[in-house]
Order: C-alpha cells, then sequence, then structure tokens
C-alpha cells in the first residue's frame, strides 16, 4: 500500500510524474525552472489540488535558487515575476495561492543568506506533513462507514492528486484496509478520464476491485446497488477549493452527483486538507471556475469525433452547495452538515 | 430543414446511413438480407428506437422475399427462425417488437400470393407514418415552451434515430422554427458519443447554434444559464420504451438528467411516438435493460484508455420514474404528469 509518489525532490531536481500518459506509460519528468513547473501543472503533467500546491512550493525553491545566484542582494525582488506567473498557472485550486503564500513567509524570515536550504526544508515539510494529513483523514474519513458497502467516487482524489495516499482515495484504502468498503465504483471523468485512466490504475495496484462507468450510469448503477449485497452508500470526492460556508468546488460532475446522492437517499463525503479550505471565500459562487480549450471537449486523443461547427463548453470545475454535503473531512476532524460556524470552529482548533 | 434520412428504400435494397462513422464519414450500407439487418442493428450501424423498427419492418420484407423464393408453399414457417434472430438484435427499445409484430400480422393476412408487394407496402407505411408522427409530435412539444430559452438534449432523438425530423429533435426543429428555442445544449453522450457526432451534426446541418458538453457539466450549465438571457427551461429527450405508468427507458444518463431538471426547477419532456408505449409492461422496472460489452467504456476508437485491470459498467440504457416527467408528448397528444390512467386514455383515443 501506498507507494505511489507523483512529486519526487531528488538530486536538486523536482521529477512530476507525467499524468497525461498514465496509465499507458509511467515516466517522470525533470524540472528545474520555476516556469517550466508552472506550465507543467497548466498542461496537467500533475493535477489535483494538493498536488498542484507541492509541485509550487518546490517550483518556488528552484526560482529561489536561480535568482539568489543571479542577484544575491536583490533576488527577492526579481522573484516576483515569477511568482505571478506561476499563481496564473491554474485558477481554481486554492492550494496553489495557499502555498505560494507560505513560501512567501518564509521568504521574508531570511536574511542575507542563501535561501535554497531554509525553503527547500519548508517544500519538504508541506509534501510531508500533506500525505500525513491524508492518513488522518483517510482514518476520520473511513469511521463515518457504519456497514459494509460499496462506494462511489469521481476524478482522482488520489495518491496521484496529493503528496501521497490521497484524499478521497486515501479514506477509500483506510476503508478498505478496515474491511468496510468492499467495491470502487469510478466515473471515467470526462474530458480527462481521470477516473478510468488514474483513479482505476490506483485502485489496480492496491488490488482493490473497481468497476468504471461513464458519469451518464451513475444513478442507474447507485439505485440498482441498493438491491444487492454491496450497495453504494457513500459518495466519496475530493476538493479543489471549500469556501468558508462548505460550498465545495470540485471536478466537473461533482454538483451532479451530490444532488444524485440526496435523490437516492445515499451520503456525500468531500475528503480535503484544511489547506483547500479558503476562509476568504464566503460563498462558492466566488469561487472563480476555470473555463479549458474547447478541443478536450471535442476530441480524444487524435480523434475528432465531435461534429466540425459544433460549439463546446468545457468548465473544470463546479460548485456543490453546503446542503447537499453530509460530511467534510480534514486532517482536524470531520465537519457533518458543513455550516460556516461549524468550518470556522474546525479551522481554529 | 429536415432531409436527412437514416434509411432509404431503393431497388429492393434497404440503405442505412453508417452511423458508427459519422460525422467524418457520410455514407450508406446495403442490405438484402435479414441476418445482415439485425447484425446492423446490434452493431449500431442504425439505432434509435423508431428507427429499429422501421429497419426491422424492412428486414422482414426483405426475409419474406427471400422464403417465398426458395419455399412459396411454407415461407411463413420457414421465416420463424430469421424473424427470432432478428428480435434478439437488440432488447430495450419496443418499437423492434412492435414492428415484428406488426408485420406478422400482415403476413398472416396473405393468401397464396407474393407476400412482397403487400409487406414492402407496410413498411413504406410504418416509415411515412413515423416521420408524419415525429412533425405532429414537434409541434405539440414545442407548444409546450411558453418563453424564448434554450433547451438541453441527450444522446441523439433526432432524424437519425427515426425514419425522420426526429422526435426530441423534432421538437426542437418545431421550437426553433417557432422562435422559442434560441439554443441548445448537447450531452456528449458516452459512450458512443451519440450527442457529439450525430445531434450536433445534426443541429449543425440545420444552423442551429448547437454546444456540446461533457455529462458531468449539465449541472453547472443549468445553474449557470439560469442567469443569463438564454436559460435551459427545458431537458428533451426520445425514448426507447414507455411503461404502461410512464416510467421511461432511455438512453443510459437520462435518469439522472430529470434528478437534476427537478433539482434546478426545470422542465422535463420526452418525446415519443405511440409506438414506443409498451402498454404490456405496466412499470419501468420490468423494462429489460441491455447491457454492452465493456470495451466500450474502457476505450475509445483505438485508444485504450482506462488503467489495464479495472473492470467496468456498460448499461446502455436507464429507467426515468414517471413521478420526474413533466410531458410525455406523442403524435396522439400531451400528457402531462403522466399516470397510468392518462397514458391509457391517450392510448385509446
Amino acid at each position: 500500500m501506498d507507494t505511489i509518489r507523483p512529486i519526487i525532490w531528488e538530486d536538486n531536481t523536482l521529477k512530476l510524474l507525467d499524468q497525461r500518459i498514465l496509465p499507458n506509460q509511467y515516466e517522470y519528468i525533470d524540472l528545474t525552472e520555476i516556469r517550466a513547473v508552472a506550465d507543467a501543472i497548466t498542461d496537467m503533467v500533475v493535477r489535483g489540488a494538493p498536488a498542484i500546491g507541492i509541485t509550487a512550493a518546490y517550483g518556488i525553491v528552484l526560482a529561489a535558487q536561480t535568482h539568489y545566484r543571479n542577484s544575491p542582494n536583490n533576488w527577492r525582488e526579481s522573484i516576483q515575476e515569477d511568482l505571478q506567473y506561476l499563481a496564473a498557472s491554474r485558477p481554481t485550486a486554492v492550494n496553489l495561492f495557499w502555498a505560494i503564500d507560505q513560501m512567501k513567509q518564509f521568504m521574508a524570515d531570511i536574511n542575507n543568506e542563501d535561501p535554497y536550504p531554509v525553503l527547500l526544508k519548508e517544500a519538504i515539510r508541506i509534501h510531508d506533513e500533506d500525505i500525513a494529513a491524508n492518513k488522518t483523514m483517510g482514518k476520520f474519513g473511513a469511521s463515518l462507514i457504519e456497514q459494509e458497502c460499496a462506494v462511489l467516487t469521481h476524478c482522482n482524489a488520489g495518491a496521484l492528486a496529493t503528496g501521497g495516499y490521497g484524499t478521497a482515495l486515501g479514506v477509500i484504502r483506510s476503508g478498505w484496509d478496515e474491511g468496510k468498503i468492499k467495491h470502487v465504483y469510478a466515473d471515467e471523468t470526462r474530458p480527462w478520464l481521470q477516473g478510468a485512466r488514474l483513479t482505476a490504475w490506483e485502485m489496480v495496484q492496491e488490488k482493490i476491485p473497481v468497476s468504471l462507468l461513464v458519469e451518464g450510469a451513475a444513478s442507474h448503477i447507485i439505485r440498482e446497488s441498493q438491491n444487492g449485497d454491496k450497495p453504494i452508500r457513500w459518495i466519496i470526492v475530493g476538493s479543489d477549493r471549500i469556501a468558508a460556508n462548505g460550498d465545495v468546488a470540485n471536478k466537473i460532475g461533482t454538483f451532479g452527483l451530490a444532488i444524485l446522492a440526496k435523490y437516492h437517499g445515499i451520503k456525500f463525503m468531500v475528503a480535503a486538507p484544511t489547506t483547500t479550505i479558503d476562509m476568504a471565500v464566503s460563498h462558492g459562487k466566488d469561487i472563480p471556475i476555470e473555463e479549458r480549450n474547447t478541443s478536450e471537449v471535442l476530441s480524444l486523443a487524435d480523434y475528432d469525433f465531435a461534429a466540425p461547427g459544433a460549439l463546446a463548453r468545457n468548465p473544470a470545475f463546479d460548485v456543490t452547495p453546503a446542503e447537499l454535503v453530509d460530511a467534510i473531512v480534514t486532517e482536524k476532524g470531520i465537519v457533518l452538515n458543513p455550516t460556516t460556524e461549524k468550518i470556522k470552529t474546525m479551522m481554529g482548533s
């Protein structure tokens, strides 16, 4: 269990597992320059809110090294443009901005010394703490599952989306270990197929039985499973940003699943570290939603299947209102039926 | 408007527009033998409940011709095995069984004469009446739309799924002509991408603006559109079989859309000819749901994107409970909030 690492720091180099070509190819890309790191985030070499945050932290280590070498006296000024470039790589996941802020605070505390060792230590700490947080929230999340059952997940909120172990898939790993989760259903998750490519791959590595389905099949399969011996009792997803009131931005399709959960009388769980909670955003409607290139919808690989002349929409995320969320699980604890008050209490604890 | 014909009878030959390769190639396949016709239905050269029914009728014409030639005295017996083969081509669409039953009734009335002209006349009548029914239900359906708006559709219930003009897309064609429908959103409809390939193609032919979306984006886009000048007010779909109580079997993903419609306070319309209503099935749970090969979910074209070792589910249809349906529109009229009683009344009229 738990050996998948999408982000490795080794020999002064950031190595990112190229998630665009998984599962057919397993290949790390070496990065030594912050702009290349930012582009890798935009291009989805690495994806998943916590993984983006960790990647950004290492990217800043690389940038600080370069700028300190070039101008030891004003690297703090010269690095700013690169930090802005990094911040513009993807708009929705708050962990990106959280990581940049964290690293900026450490930069401010550095005197006239080489920033590299201090910042690297901090990036590694962010990385390690993310994995530890996932393991903690895995246990918390699994504790909510009372009976043997199947679960449904969307996109990939696994080891690949984090420092390791995963958020939603962390809960699923824990629930499987404890004998509570007996089967995993995974939405294929168009247009990027993170479910079919990444979640299924992680589950196969762990020998956890996983069945893929197209998003449209979720309602039918949830209903049908209720009559079997492994009913789907929970939908478990990650998040890219949680507003202060508990509204949850996550991969496009999550909002619809939460509505289905309510209709079918099953539960909806969001697993995310507290770094995903953005107390500065009071409601989900204020979370910026990235709209990606329509070519991702109109074609797949080299197959241009859509009718020429058709338009397309390609929002990458949606926002699930807090009232559809049964539980938000973080490393600090569980918030049932989230409200601003409950989240504030947990964040302060 | 209205020039797309998926099924053509010409020179004693059934010509089917090959919907597997649209929109990249536009090609008719010539068929002169009933088993090849049945295989074309199974392989989805032709799809859509009414189109399957019409195709089956022509297939029986071809079979009767062959069997009468081979054994003029007992062609009615020798044809039975072929009819069974045809009936096994796809299980969910009731129009297939309806067409076989219709043709059997005409076969019973034929004396010791060549069955070909009588049966061909009947098949052509079924075909023509389907197109006429679609035009009628197009007007009925459009009459339900009270304000200018956008609509969302799923799969392809268009000219390609019928004799011509379409059921759901017939309503959309009429609503566009009347200036009520201003924009069409089309689910791409995994795994077969009928929305991206077929519905978008039909709309582009008609110069009706169409935006594709992945199924997962429907909830986000419905909500977002409510604040714009072209809000999505209706979801309009076809059907493969409607139970006597108004439960609706249709392409996988329809059930989830109906739940979304209720959540967002928009309306859900099913357009289908009365040949799609199966009074012999009292509830939707008794409609057989075809489960197709998992390779359709695990790969696309030649791209095996899914993680090796992953299982899959591939139900081709789902059943939407009548209580989620605001209107069933047939060529005989409109049934609002369908019940067994209301449907029985309409069918008897």
